[in-house]
């Protein structure tokens, strides 16, 4: 895994958090997007060669919703970079971490994803992502 | 802030915990610290130009071990490289951020270290960090 890509924060109010993180980064979000797959709007912060994301749910059923009404607001994920996320869910699937993906799925930010469940590594949700770019 | 500079996961069972981030990110720790002033052991992993730190309190008043009892092993605390940690938090302070401490405590890792409360920042634990070589 290359580096930390990102990390997810699960937010109630999007806008809020964003006038929040920009205060507390000194930096405003670079971009803001809409994952339907994942019923969550995000908003993207650049810190150095990492960005954070913060997550709010667009409705009750996300998985971002059901995370706030159990924990609150906080760390959702850390996402790692890798050059070959089928290779690296292949790995980690012989080491005995439990996927959540059984193949990549589409993510925000122009990344395939997959997921590692918390429960193989100390409570941290993981993702791994890869620029769908460099598939091609 | 300039990056990410180590991501602190709470773990019960640091050999146990050295092992699976081994498995996970493909690497071994690079060191292993006890910080005494935190009632910690703690290892390092390197993830490029970021570092993922496991942390095991060393008795049950610690931190760590408080929070492992209320929510389970996780997301600790993300920390952030700054390059001057006295302006960071007079400028946090500033804008209204609540400061866990006054001044710059030595953190692990060579570092003066500084949190915001997680109360300001949407349930994350934040530590700002210098290097102390920086700092001479």
């Amino acid at each position: 895994m290359n580096k930390i890509e990102h990390i997810g924060i699960a937010v109630k109010d999007l806008d809020v958090s964003n006038n929040l993180y920009t205060q507390l980064l000194g930096i405003l979000p670079y971009k803001m997007e809409v994952v339907e797959s994942e019923r969550v709007n995000t908003s993207f912060f650049k810190t150095g060669p990492n960005k954070i994301e913060l997550l709010q749910a667009t409705d009750e059923n996300s998985a971002i919703a059901k995370f706030i009404a159990k924990r609150g607001e906080g760390v959702h994920h850390i996402a790692f970079a890798v050059d070959d996320i089928v290779a690296e869910m292949n790995r980690l699937r012989d080491k005995g971490f439990i996927l959540l993906n059984e193949k990549p799925k589409k993510g925000a930010d122009n990344k395939l994803v997959a997921f590692v469940h918390p429960k193989s590594s100390n409570g941290v949700l993981i993702e791994l992502c890869q620029e769908i770019d460099n598939k091609d």
